[in-house]
């Protein structure tokens, strides 16, 4: 409690003393020492005669001074994870919960089959409450560790591994079931079975903020039909709408990035909608890699060199880092110096040695990481997710080669599908003649924007989609410093371009550089910037060139149109004046289309 | 560790065993414990049958869910809070040293003169390292708590209290420490002194990631010149680089949004910038207020009801909340109904009840927050700082009344600077005339934009320039959806502006929404879009008159000019019809000329 002079303070301080955490005694020093009810202000000297208006000492504020839990934190800054206002609650949420069951099920080799239903409890006058209900057909969760993964912040099994995953921080459902209790008062419930012969076990978490630690406040266990799978309910404040960053279009959009997913969608309204995966083939398994040397701060070198358990330095090099043989950790070594032998002891290697062992890391030529930790969707996935959602006339996909980034390896892909059906829809059929394609439209009408608005641009992290902070994104960044003009949209100066197209750009990567805990948009790393620039402009020239071809069909068509018109009249006349039969005719009116034609071929 | 099958995973696990944290008892029930060494997959049932590609079970995954430690959590994520390139690292490590130090001055009520070196250390074949050194003649931090001031993250005093402060979180300075360590290896630095007939202590702080933890590396006393202050050094790899979001551009922004500051800055390359205060007039001291009922969620107000020492539900909110008295306490009782009265225990109330009392709250009137806990720049002297470093023809400023969001009071400023020296740049002399203005320009012409480019957007937070982020920034949307066309400007559809304009908008708040931990950008809350757009209107218009008169004077000025060229000639024309002497024709000239004046006045 902090008792110094602030004459209007409002009446009572008892709430700041009560949280007050009693004193660490690590630093304890012989004076100094913050006190809780030291004497106010005047206590230090000359000072305060030269000033009128001494308002507080140093002594005053050490007594303020206290730790933050992350929870607390977190509920202050609940924007920063993607709960400030009651529609994104409501997505974030549902995102966080899929996530998670995704991620389980391609970890334990299950192919996903998850539930997703959004349901009303209005209760009183509040009518925006809906309580979320997401299930899966995962591996499930052992119960001693169900309190954690859904009741504390930081917690969680993908910080620590540098492989592919849609979650990382062991924030996400967590914060999701902090936030409904905030909002509702309710507790968390969870249900999960682990095996055929097990129980499913019930629990109703609550989460201690002060302390970030989940209070269980009931358990039960009970027979499930499921065979193994996690069940999450969460209540809370939130509002429900239909539109570009809704639950339904977030779905919508997990559904292409993961062909491999079956959904059941039960919206407010109680109805259904279903996404039937159109592959069986799940993500190729991804492997852990360590870190690479490129990537390693002289910070953390020096940190990982005093906690190994390696006893010499090559071993340590070869044993800690990806990519390390012992040729590459004897160059490292040599190009040292100081004194560093292969046999140098790791924990004895002092600052300045460490510092030219981290020169020298950089200077030696490593092989890059090993990809296998992280699965891009593939071309030919990225193709079929979007043909499935979204009907159009043109599409392509390119998986860009893996890149590395702080040495963490990263993967770009880029899809564009192009044209409302009926557009400049136009296309060659077999017998090399141009055609207006039919498509019964509407449907997708959301996905791929007018030919007189900014294009629709689909951002996915890990395959994930990231419908909020477009603006603030480093995929949107780079799609504006595109050049689509010549690609042939238009492109108002430092815009998106403006065209009848959808394009949808993914980052796979074992860690992906978010801007915020919510993980809405990328951060702006200039090798991440440099790669998605090389994946949308190879796009790019696809669709340049279809859309030159589709200018050429239209001009060509045009044209033939108006001849053929005419051929049937040609063929009239010359038969006046060959004096034709018939058959004979229509043989020349049929030999001159076929010239026509083949003239025009491309 | 995870023994689990991973047939590709690279050689040894070591690392991760090492570092899991030992089991809590909290969680241990009859069942399912992970355990370290857990047989791989097979373990549960008939469901691996079913499918060839079991990967991991739940019971491994259990194996390898840990905490993270903050710390751990920001160092892979340091781009959140502004260490992402080396260019911005040394803008956010002066950002937060120059914050805290002004911090601490206000609040012990002593005028801030603050010193900020960057002084290049480059070693070896590394340039890019620079020591970053500021000093401030603040009140000193006891030595208690220097190591967890400066080497532990979430830590300080200004998180749990609702007034308007430059830091809030208590992350941003051991942040940086923390980077300079993970970059070079080496220690913060800290000197600091209390008082006058006290030595100063010297201190070398390592921050311990794993457990978030600072360890004191060195510890020295010694005589000091300053009476008190403090003064920290960070070594880090860095860039230093002039331009708009240059830390020279950071320290001319923070000398225009706080006169009262005297701020010496030596460059790297050891040139001295001296800012000298334009008043001695400190910020009104800000009051600590307790939260506003309206703000309270119902999860919070359980909370508080659970932990509160008062005894009676109405002293409860008298006490607990802000603007409530015993009248308010009574109507927001009887209007919850449920049996609830003035005298029921708070640490027996229901969550029920509780969820009434909210609703409660909700609808009862109760006056705003009292906005004694923020200080504003005021009008008077955001002018002022635009008129000492913006050199420009026009200047407006508005303060608009605070307003309230999620319980938060907040207070929007605007200022405009508008015109270059030499523009459009008329004005009415004393005798009515009008003459062009004349400066000498070029100081001030990186925050005047070109009358062709985009205006300059100066973005502030509790008296902090904002310069990163700008596209992500409520201040940036809001200024965009402004029609600053009506107000005589230039602005393409969606976008920023065109003119030779600098708008400089600054949001005062006991807590700023920022959309990450770098404070780089505002969060979108309504109430403040709101607030923005009235502020951005108000200041407009006033643009707006000026801009039309400026056109009107153009016009006016081209038309006399017109005249004025003649009627030497015209005064000649009357001398020779009329016979006139030469002081008769001069009169005549003079009458004509003020005639002129006269009926054009404005």
């Amino acid at each position: 409690m902090s008792p110094a002079k602030k004459p209007k303070a409002e009446k009572a301080q008892k709430k700041s003393a009560r949280a007050v955490e009693p004193e660490e005694e690590t630093l304890a020093f012989e004076e100094g020492e913050p006190e809780a009810d030291a004497p106010p202000a005047k206590a230090d000297g000359g000072r305060d005669d030269t000033r009128a208006k001494q308002r507080v000492s140093a002594e005053d504020m050490a007594g303020r001074q206290r730790e933050i839990s992350v929870a607390e934190f977190f509920t202050k800054n609940r924007h920063l994870l993607g709960f400030d206002s009651p529609l994104k609650a409501l997505l974030t949420a549902v995102k966080e919960a899929v996530d998670n069951s995704l991620d389980a099920c391609e970890e334990a080799g299950i192919l996903p089959e998850i539930t997703v239903e959004i349901r009303p409890t209005a209760s009183g006058e509040n009518q925006n409450r809906f309580r979320m209900i997401v299930e899966d057909n995962g591996p499930g969760i052992v119960e001693a560790q169900l309190g954690k993964v859904f009741g504390q912040l930081l917690y969680g099994s993908k910080f620590h591994k540098l492989s592919q995953s849609r979650g990382q921080q062991g924030i996400g459902i967590s914060a999701a079931g902090m936030y409904g209790q905030l909002t509702t008062g309710k507790p968390v419930r969870i249900v999960s079975k682990t095996g055929k012969k097990k129980p499913a076990i019930e629990l109703e978490i609550v989460l201690d903020t002060a302390r970030n630690r989940p209070d269980i406040v009931s358990r039960a266990e009970f027979a499930w039909e499921a065979e193994h799978g996690t069940r999450v309910e969460i209540e809370m404040e939130a509002k429900y709408q239909k539109g570009m960053r809704s639950v339904d279009m977030y779905l919508k959009q997990t559904a292409i990035a993961n062909p491999h997913l079956t959904l059941h969608y039960v919206d407010p309204g109680g109805e259904k909608v279903d996404y039937e995966r159109s592959t069986k083939q799940l993500p190729k398994a991804v492997v852990e890699i360590k870190p690479h040397p490129h990537g390693v701060e002289l910070g953390r070198l020096i940190q990982m060199l005093q906690t190994t358990s390696c006893r010499s330095l090559s071993g340590f090099l070869q044993e800690e880092f990806s990519r390390v043989g012992s040729k590459v950790a004897h160059d490292i070594i040599d190009a040292a110096g100081r004194g560093l032998s292969e046999k140098s002891y790791p924990t004895r290697i002092a600052r300045e040695e460490a510092s030219a062992l981290h020169e020298a890391i950089q200077k030696t030529k490593i092989s890059s990481p090993s990809t296998d930790c992280i699965a891009p969707i593939g071309e030919e996935l990225v193709l079929a997710g979007l043909k499935k959602e979204i009907e159009a006339d043109f599409y392509t996909a390119i998986t860009r080669p893996a890149a590395v980034y702080r040495g963490n390896p990263f993967q770009i892909e880029v899809g564009i599908a192009y044209g409302k059906p009926g557009g400049v829809g136009l296309e060659l059929n077999e017998e090399g003649r141009i055609t207006k394609r039919k498509k019964d439209s509407e449907a997708s009408e959301a996905l791929v924007a007018d030919a007189d608005e900014p294009i629709r641009l689909l951002r996915y992290a890990n395959r994930v989609p990231l419908l909020y902070q477009q603006a603030g994104c480093a995929i949107t960044k780079a799609l504006i410093q595109t050049n689509w003009r010549s690609y042939g949209l238009q492109q108002p100066k430092g815009s998106i371009p403006i065209g009848a197209c959808a394009v949808m750009v993914h980052i796979a990567s074992v860690w992906v550089p978010f801007t915020s805990e919510s993980k809405e948009a990328i951060a702006n790393y200039p090798e991440i910037q440099k790669e998605l620039r090389l994946g949308l402009m190879e796009a790019g020239r696809r669709l340049g060139t279809y859309i030159r071809k589709g200018q050429r069909l239209r001009k060509e068509f045009d044209k033939r149109s108006y001849i053929e018109k005419y051929i049937p009249h040609i063929g009239i006349a010359l038969q006046e004046i060959l004096d034709l039969s018939v058959p004979e005719r229509d043989g020349t009116v049929k030999t001159l289309e076929d010239v026509l034609h083949k003239s025009r071929k491309f």
